[in-house]
C-alpha cells in the first residue's frame, strides 16, 4: 500500500477525453450505461467523505421557539409537536447529520398523543419538565430530566405528560432519513391509545439490575429489554467509573448505553453513549466513521469539529459528521461536564465500515 | 392498527398554514430548524418507497459497446475497464438500483490490473471467456462462465486473464453507492501485484466440501471463507434441489449463496442467490424490501416489475427496486431458466428492515 | 410414541439367556466386548435417573464444627480450611449432588490464603462475617453477607479477611466432580499473592449498572465481567420484581444471576439464581434435569424433595437431584423467604439435555 | 505460577493426622460432611487424569462374533443387535473411553428395526455391506461404506437394509454414558415405523453443496441439517486438501465434519473428524483433553498411545483417552491411511475445558 493520494497514478482513472470517447460516452448513456472511469475517482474517494457540516444548535435560541409551538398547533393537528434540527447540507433528507434526524418535542401537562409505529427507530433524551411518560408496546415508562428512553423499530408508541406535571421538552432522535434511504420505512396509526399490558416501568424493574434478570421471560427481540436508562443511576455510575478507569485522551470517560442481555447497542440502527469530561479536561482530536448527535447533559465547554470551534452549555445540541476531526474541552476547572450522544454506529459496525484515526 | 392510508386523520400531520405559522417557519429556518409537521407526512410514508425504477439492460445491445472499451482504453489508464449500468433515477449516485452499483468489465488475454482495495465490497458473476482469474488477499481464484466470486470489504484484489485465455467479460456488483452514502468508503492502491500466499483455489479446496472443513484454520473474518461458487456444482445442485423441494410460487427453486461456516450471507453488505424457474414456470407476484440486480444465467423469459414487462434471455441484466411488485416467468415449456441475483439483504436484515407481502 | 414403560415390549431388549448365549458373552468379554442387549435396558432408562439423594445440612449443626476447623488447622497447612458437604450416594466423587461440590470455608481476621487456579470453576455465597475479600485475576473484590461472587475456570484466586474484620464464613460451590469426571481438571499454585491489577471492586463499578458499560474494554472472556452480585442490590430488586411479575406456582419469583453482556449464565459450567417465596407461598411440585444446591438466604420454610420433607431456615443448605420432584413452602405468613441456589444448568442446557415436567 | 508438582508445598493440603483430627473427621462424617484437606490433593490433580486405558479392538477378531449375533438373536428380541466395545477400566458405565459408547451393529438384508429415540445422541460409521439405510425424524438416508451419518439427540430413528442389499455392519457411537452420568437420559419407543416426511437423502440434496443452501428453510435446530457425509466426497476432498495445506506434524491432514450452517460440530455432544496420514507419515506425539474413538477407514499403521504401541489396519477400532500422549504412523510408504474418529470435544470445548500440549 502506498500513501500517495494523487489521482494521477496507476490504479486510478486517468483517461483523457477525446472526440471518439465522447461519442462513446453518448452511446453508453443512450443505453442506461456509462464508462466507470469517468466517475471512478469521484465515487471511490481516498478517505471517508461526509456530506454534512458540523453544527451547533443553542438551546437559548431554540427554547422559546420550541415552546411557542405549543401555542401554535395541537398534537392532534401536528401528529407530533416537534421542532426539528436540520443540517445545512442535509435539508433534502431532513437530517441533522448523516442519516440521523433529531428534533425537540414539547408536551404540556395533560396532553398526550395517539399511538403510531414505523420502521424507523426512535430514542428520547429528556431536557425539561415533570410527569412525562411514553408508552412503548404496552409498557408505560415515566421519565425525568436526562433520562434516556428507547422506542425500537416497529413498536407502537405514544407520549404524554401527567395532568399534574410540568411542560416537558425532550430531544427525539430517529433514523428516519436512513430508513427512507434504505427504502424500507412504513407508518401505521393505532386506533386510539394503547392498553397498558405491563405494570409501569416494568422493564426497569426486571432488567434494571445488572446481571440479575427474570427467569420467566425469554427475551428474543433484537433490541434492549431495558427501555429506560435513568440519570439518577447513570450519573453516579459515570462518576464512579471515572475513579477507576483511565481517562481517555479523546473522550474522557465514555460509557455506552447497552442492551443488558447482549452487551451490544440498544437498538439495531442507533446507539447512544454518555461521557464525562472531568474538570479541566482538554481532549485530543481524533476522527472515525459514524455520525453523532450530542446533547450537553451537564456543564459547559467547547468542541472543535472539522477545525471550527463550537461553544456549548447544558441543553445545547451539536453534531459531529463522519470522519470529521473533533476534540472536546470542559470549560470548567471544578465541575465535570457530561455529553450525551446518539449515533449510527450499529449500522456502521454491523456492515464492517468502522474505522478511526488518532491525530 | 387501521389500514386507512389517508393523511387526513388523527396521527398524521394536518396543520393548515397561516401567516403566523409561515412567520414561525421562517424564524425556525434561520436557526437551522423546521417544524416537523411540515415534512412529517413526506418523510414518514405509509409504505416503503423506492427511488429507483425497474430497468433491463439487454446484453445484445451492450456487448459490443463493452468490448469496444478494450480498444478505447487500457486498464492502466482506466483503473478498471468497466461499463457501468445506471438507473434512470439514480444517476447522481451511480447506482443500478437502490444503493447497488453494477458494471460489465472486459479483460483481454494477457491483461491484468494492479491491486487495490476499498471499504466497498465487490462480487463478480462471469459472463464470457476463458482463463480469467482474480486475486483476493493473496488467494488466486480462477473462474469460468456463471461462476460467482466474492471480493469482500477491504481485501486487496486484482484481476486478469491468462495469456492463452480468451477475452473475459464479467459483471461486477459493488455497494459503492451505499458505502459512500454511509460516508465510510476509502481507497488504497497496492504497489504492483500481490504475492500469492496460498495455492490456487485454496479456499475452494478447503471450504468447498459441505460440512468438511480444515481443523488447522480458525476462520474469524466477517465473510465467507469460500470465495468462489462454481456453476459446475451449483447448477446440478439446483436441479437436484428442484426434485426434492416444493416449487415456490414466487421464486421457483431459490438457493442462497451462503457462508459455509455461518449459514449467513457471503458478505456483510451484499448477498446473492441463484434460482431455477422450472420449464413452464409462471410465478405469482410478491414484493419485499431490499434491492436486487439480476443476471440471466440460463434460458429466457420475462418478469413483470412494478407493472411493466421486461423480456429477458441469457446474459441480460435487470433490476427490481425495493417494495416493487414482481413476478417471473420462464418462456420455455421444455427448458429451465436460471436467474442469478445479488442484493442488499444483509443490510436490510441486519438493521431489522425486511418485510414482504404476497399479493 | 407410546407411554408404556414396560421393558417387555418391542423396542426394548428382551433376549432370554441360554447356554449358547452365555458362551457367546464369555467370548465377547475376552475381546473387550459385550452384547448390548445385556445392558441396554439398564443404560437406556425410560426417564432421567439421578444417583444422588436429597439431603439437607443444618447450619445449627455444622457451624461449630466448621468454626472449629480454624483451631485445628491453618490455611497454610490445609490449602483451604473447608468443611465439605457430601451426598450419601456421591462420596466416591466428593459431590453434594450430581457433579457439584460444596463446602463451608472459614477465614479469621488477618488470614489470607496463597493464590492458585484450576480448570474447575468456583463461586461463593457469603454466610457470616465482615471484611472478607477475594482476589480474582488481579481484581480485589470485597464482600458482605448474602453477596454472590464468582471465580471462573482458570482464574488465579485467593481469599482473606481484613485485620479489622470479623471471622468470615462462606459457602463454596465448585464443579470439581464434573471437571474430574470429564478428565480435564488441573491445578497450579501461584508464587505468593497476586498483585492487584485493578482498583478494588473494579468489575462492579464498570459492569454493575445495567445496560451502561465501558467503551474502553472489549470483554471477550467466556464468563461474566461482573464478578460480584451484591445482596444490597439483589434483595430490593427481587422485592420490586415480585410486585410486577406473576408469582410462579413452582418457584415464586425467581431471578437468574446473569452475565450482563450476554444475558446467559455467569460461568460456562455453573449457574445461580435467587428466588423469593412470598409470605404464605406454598409451591406446587415439578421436576427437571440439572442438579441444584440451595442455601437459605432469608426466612424459613420447608421443601418436599423426592417425597421427603426438609425443614429449613436461614443458612441451611440442601440439594435437589436431577429429575427429583420438588416443591418449596414459606413457613411464614408475614415474611418472605429467599433461596439462593447454584446449579449445573449451563452444562445441561448447552448439551441439549434440559427437560422439565409439571405435576 | 511454579511448575513444582509436589504436594508438599504451600497451596496444597499438608495436614498431618492426629487423634484429635480423626475424632473431628468422625464427627463431620456423622453430619454428611468431611474436611476438604483430607481429599483435596486427590480431587484437584495437577494435570488432567483419565480413568480409561488405551485399547485397540481388532476387526479380524471381532467380525465373526459380531456376525454371529445375527444367528443368535433377532432385532425384535435385542432391540438393536450390537456388540459393544468396552474399556477395561470403564465397564461400570459401558464406555469404550471416557463417557463414549461404541458398538458394532449387524443388520441383514430385509431386516429393519422399530423406531425409538433418546436424549443420548448417536452417529454411525459404515464398515461393510450394501443397501443400508437409516431414518431420522422422517428423513430416510441411504449409506455406503465409510459414510458418516448422524442421529441427533431426541430424534426418532430406525435402521434397516434393503431386501436386495448385503449384510451391513456399522459402528455406532453414542454418548449414552455421558448422558447417564449427567442424569438426563430418557427413552421412548415409536409405535411401528416412521412415515417418511421427506424425499430420500433430502438433507444431502439441500445442504450437501457447500455454501449453497435453500432459502425456504430456516434451520434452527442445534445440530447439522446435513445428516450424511459421503466418503465418495470426503476422500477426494481430503486428498485435495492434502495438496494445498501444510501437513500437521501430529495429525497429518485433519478435517472436521462440521455443521454447514455454523461451522461448528455436527451435534451438541459429539464431534467427528477424518484425517489422512500421507504415505510414510510418522507423527509426533501430543496430548489434549477430550476422549477419542478411532476407526481405520483406509490403510494400515500404528499408534503409540500412553507409551503403548497399537498396530492397526482398515476397520480396526481404537481409543485415545483424555490427556494421553499419542502419535500416529502410516505403515506404508506408498499408500495414504485414513483415520475416522469421533469425540466429546463439543462438551469439552463448550465447557471451557480444552487444553493441549505438544511434546
Amino acid at each position: 500500500m502506498n500513501n500517495n493520494h494523487s489521482d494521477d497514478q496507476l490504479g486510478r482513472a486517468r483517461v483523457k477525453s477525446s472526440p471518439e470517447l465522447e461519442a462513446y460516452y453518448k452511446e453508453l448513456e443512450g443505453l442506461g450505461a456509462g464508462a466507470l472511469w469517468t466517475v471512478a475517482n469521484d465515487i471511490e474517494p481516498w478517505e471517508p467523505r461526509s456530506y454534512s457540516v458540523p453544527m451547533l444548535w443553542k438551546y437559548d435560541e431554540l427554547r422559546d421557539l420550541a415552546l411557542k409551538s405549543a401555542e401554535l398547533v395541537t398534537p392532534e393537528q401536528a401528529g407530533r409537536r416537534v421542532v426539528y434540527l436540520v443540517n445545512d447540507n442535509r435539508k433534502a433528507v431532513s437530517a441533522a447529520v448523516g442519516w440521523l434526524y433529531t428534533g425537540i418535542q414539547v408536551t404540556k401537562p395533560g396532553e398526550s398523543t395517539s399511538a403510531h409505529r414505523h420502521k424507523a427507530s426512535a430514542l428520547r433524551f429528556i431536557m425539561e419538565g415533570k410527569g412525562g411518560y411514553t408508552v412503548v408496546d404496552g409498557h408505560k415508562i415515566t421519565f425525568e430530566v436526562n433520562d434516556f428512553v428507547i422506542t425500537p423499530n416497529s413498536t407502537w408508541h405514544e407520549h404524554g405528560v401527567a395532568e399534574d406535571g410540568e411542560t416537558c421538552v425532550w430531544q427525539d432522535g430517529l433514523d428516519i432519513p436512513l430508513v427512507n434511504a434504505l427504502e424500507a420505512n412504513d407508518y401505521a396509526v393505532y386506533d386510539g391509545k394503547q392498553e397498558l399490558k405491563y405494570p409501569v416501568n416494568y422493564s426497569v424493574l426486571n432488567y434494571g439490575n445488572s446481571g440479575f434478570y427474570p427467569t420467566h421471560e425469554n427475551w428474543n427481540k433484537p433490541y434492549s429489554p431495558l427501555f429506560k436508562f435513568e440519570w439518577k443511576k447513570i450519573y453516579p455510575a459515570l462518576v464512579e467509573a471515572a475513579k477507576v478507569n483511565p481517562i481517555n485522551a479523546y473522550d474522557g470517560v465514555k460509557m455506552r448505553y447497552s442492551n443488558p442481555i447482549t452487551g451490544g447497542h440498544v437498538m439495531q440502527t442507533m446507539g447512544a453513549s454518555m461521557q464525562l469530561l472531568p474538570a479541566g479536561f482538554s481532549g485530543k482530536r481524533h476522527r472515525h466513521t459514524g455520525s453523532f448527535v450530542y446533547q450537553v447533559a451537564k456543564g459547559s465547554g467547547y468542541s472543535i469539529i472539522a477545525g471550527k470551534r463550537f461553544d456549548w452549555k447544558t441543553r445545547d445540541i451539536f453534531c459531529v459528521p463522519s470522519w470529521a476531526w473533533h476534540e472536546h474541552h470542559n470549560a470548567s476547572d471544578t465541575e465535570d461536564a457530561c455529553l450525551f450522544s446518539f449515533n449510527d454506529l450499529p449500522v456502521i459496525e454491523s456492515l464492517g465500515l468502522y474505522q478511526e484515526q488518532a491525530d
